[in-house]
């Protein structure tokens, strides 16, 4: 089965980056994986991603190294299989904010007798090879979002859940769910502790950790903080930095 | 009918700003409206744009005053009438090299009498009004790239075709075609030799020039040269440029 | 934040129609609230609406003051939140039979503290202007549908859940539930006291009301009966009247 | 190999009907062949049907005997021979103002040796039956557009092109050609007389006549007059006309 | 209404052949129900199906008396219903272990007062015809996958549901659950005690019984075992097996 | 840049497998590619690809080193250099008959001053490399198809177009234009005589040959006989045949 490359970069202690796929466009995706980005994150919650979009931007990023993960828009089996099936190399669940939620999206993403995931990897063979169903369990990457309260109160229990890869957080909704402002790069100390608590405790159980930066600076920084994956740009990000040009021309 | 916002601006001795459009993503095109563009290019030529892309886009683009072209992929009537009656409230076609070419585009481009265009503008009604009919011949821009050698040497007859509105500048092929490199922002003298000729040629039959350009500080120079429309960004280029931070976080 | 105009209608007394979209085509979505349309919704229920079509009818009606709600197909947050980012200015859910329910609903719709949407507005940023956080609770209308014996049953505690809009009535899956026919633009005694227990619950706990109707007439007499927001026609039913033309033509 | 049915209509004296399709929404297509009509021509050329709709409605009306047409966006072979071997059965084209243009339209609709349609016929032999090849020559159907003052004059020589089935009329096009409005329903006199020409000179070639029509009762005029196919409805139209129900509804 | 020829052939006492659908592709559908498959199955869970390509695929075999019936990712209403809406004449429902879990899809399924199913068959009522609200709920096929131990142990209570048409049995998923290999065509004793179960249940109960096989031979053999319905091919497959002749031609 | 494989194979004196993909279904196309095929041909001619499948498709095969051709829809610089820009490694000409219409299409795939073709190759820099525009002229591959009596007179003369890479037959049109039977694996000895004579000239002008065949058996022969390039399966062909097993279903 082709290597997950990021299970190969921590094994050798290296971190790992990510970009945002919120577009749905596969030659955009094409671009980025080429640029030579560890990963990418193809996100339907709140990008223009449905399923057909997912199966053209993994087509697209299959002839680099750059490792596909896909969020799914909520905690459904529909989705994290078929995502799964179409070849995504680990997925991002959202707001997973107790350990029973935790078990039934990991369950969703492991086959028997780990999980409960359906046989029937089509695109996902021809991608990760014919081995595939041999190696899939610790091949493919089970990701919790920490972004609310009450996952954060219930972070350890949901770090015990067995077959869970990596802590990911939100910084945006956890902000608001701690009654603070719901930005990203945050420097409030109620999320920074937080954001701290998070990261320690994936650490003590043995698990990643990844967060969602807006600038590079702060990416930077999570990344010596100790972040095993920094989400570090967006694709939408990029058009809307390049598109305020328009403003030098307004006159 | 709609004013042709581009119009407005040259009538009162302002020049325009132009983003390229070559990835055929609807919401790209709108984030791109939004900040302010005078105007957009839809390629069909080189970007991923066919038809149903075109039509996309000029939907994203409608709710801002960000005026919309189409570059047809060749000088076909099928492509030129079907983009106008999606709406389009200019076309540039592509290797433009004589008089004879340039009639046949400019026919396709107006209603009779001045050319032979056909009726039956579907949402270019829905777009520029009820009274679309009675005003698109002279709202509507018809522009010609002059790009080679041979266009060069006929840039005076081409420049006296009646209906035509602009002459617009495409530096890679017009470089190539006069035996030097094919590159945007040419700085070559050959070029720019070729490119002050356009520009004056343009000027002395009251017609409007533009020229593509890549980075902003050209875009602004050939602003101050005299061109009334320069394209100063791409959303390809965009994404080129942000995914290119990968390279920060190699390691 | 761009306002809600249903909202300022009702702020001054006025009712407001609304046009169903379910042919998921976007040039019929701007031909529709070119006409003046107060609103329209598009549905995920019933018509031929998933995620892309969404996101291309709410670009389509942009550009026009019409209100676009979506109806999603069950009520599930993935497909509330997502519709809620694309820019819908209001959501229907359909078959909402407890007050359980309906919290589930509408806290899918609002930002915490008054809910658990998540953070990621990317078209609704576009649509809805640069200050959408802030005001997006006191925007975006939160309607659910009352459409059982069940749902009628409990409609007293549905309507004090913190943050409903409006109680919208299905006819056809009302009348079925009620054991009578399941059909538009009821008269039927049975299920016309059961809209009207509905209509005067509604107004009883401060929520506007809406009713799907077939023919304009009805939606007229319903308007008089005090309904906020009538459903009139729909883009199907436009094309199956328009249709039966052909039997004038039949030899 | 599958009957044209507007040939056997024909063949016992019968006119046929036929709405227009713009929208390219296959549903839509279904919706209005199930109705009875005789025939539809799907637009390429001002509708927005590009290769892709065209597949998609002619696989949609497949399952009643209404006959699809499709008028091509201009008069090339690239468009022709795919709507026809996407199974097509008959092909408009616009604006054809001489005979040389009619025969390199007929051409390509006919098979070696009365053309240059290229073997391939992929849908058309699923839709048409294993023996297609060997009848399609004679089932097939290719009707040239007269619309220009050009094309009126050329007429007779455009009749005798060898293979062609009809002459059908597109007022708009015609009326601005003549110097008159470019309108549907036509009653101007040098409009009406034009159209009294070609129909004519259809019958006296023995090619069948159509002409395209906005209103009902002026589609049923134009049956009397002798027409053998009117265009009395367009899905536009219908949602055209269904829209306005908004200003009812308007206060 | 168009009758489920699949309940004609099984009351005369004859079974029926299936052929899968994974690649969401039209024409690959229409060339398959051509061949005389008596049914087809949209998988949307393993498959590319997503709802635009069920709308497409189901609009493709309505020419033949191929019955569609389609694969829903999971157990959610929001997809069994939007199937059946666009004229899906069964439903196929992966892992289903309980009695409750089969009692909330089958509900899914018909309408009141036998289900929940919400009234709205906008597609449905094209392809099965005007009667369809009066004879659905005895047409429709309710059909539960079994395919785990737990429902395994469970299969005599999910019998009983009333309204449930058919257990159909995955042998990979069935397999792995089992502690066994997860294939298809299934030999070990194991498993195919666990199929001679659930076959001999399902007759009991006066269910139907179905089996999905990859070879034509294990297929056959499955239909001299009794079983009323054998998938015995799938279009990913047949492209696998062509494919394959590639070897051929290496060297 | 990348090289084009089909250009080594011949450099050491070996052949090269061909496969149709008429689909435009890029898991298909990826399937195919993944079975070790030394190309694959994207048919927009007879196939049901249009611009957005052959981007789709070219995307779908980049992971793997299969080399990707485009069949245009016929003879027009929209299309050759559309394909091109998206990435194709050569483009194949329907129906060329003359010197100069061969001259128009090697024109539009060779830059200046080989030919016309315009810069801006896209995504054609992501698959081929950044030196694309280098070495573009000498890499991708102009294909003409000699199918006629006219093409098979003016044979000798086609072949000296410089920059001409292949001649490839189309038996069927090649049959039917000479009178015979429009069919595959011709043995008629008018076009067995009339395919040696297209491959003695190719040969003898120093070009490259290839020729579509239906069965692996003739396709091996065909590379017996010489030719360097052999067309032996298609993905529609794939489903046809194993469409077919409902045959043995059928009772």
């Amino acid at each position: 089965m082709r290597r997950n490359e990021l299970i190969e970069r921590w094994r050798v202690g290296k971190p790992a980056s990510n970009c945002w796929l919120m577009l749905g466009q596969p030659f955009v995706a094409e671009l980025i994986a080429h640029q030579g980005w560890d990963s990418v994150t193809i996100d339907m919650q709140h990008g223009l991603n449905d399923f057909a979009e997912v199966c053209a931007l993994l087509t697209a990023v299959s002839a680099t190294s750059t490792v596909p993960l896909v969020r799914v828009p909520w905690n459904e089996p529909r989705d994290i299989m078929r995502a799964l099936d179409a070849g995504a190399y680990g997925v991002i669940c959202p707001n997973v904010d107790t350990r029973e939620q935790a078990e039934r999206f990991v369950g969703a993403v492991r086959y028997a007798p780990l999980g409960y995931r359906s046989v029937g990897p089509h695109r996902a063979i021809v991608y990760g090879g014919p081995d595939y169903l041999k190696f899939a369990n610790e091949t493919l990457l089970a990701i919790v979002q920490i972004e609310s309260a009450k996952a954060l109160s219930n972070v350890r229990e949901i770090s015990q859940v067995k077959g869970l890869n990596m802590l990911y957080i939100g910084p945006s909704d956890l902000g608001l769910s701690l009654g603070r402002e719901p930005r990203l790069d945050q420097t409030d100390p109620v999320v920074v502790e937080a954001i701290d608590t998070i990261l320690k405790t994936a650490k003590e159980f043995g698990l990643k950790s990844g967060i969602y930066c807006r600038s590079p600076d702060y990416a930077a920084s999570m990344l010596e903080k100790g972040f095993d994956l920094v989400t570090a740009a967006s694709d939408e990000g990029m058009i809307l930095e390049g598109a305020a040009l328009a403003k030098r021309f307004a006159r």
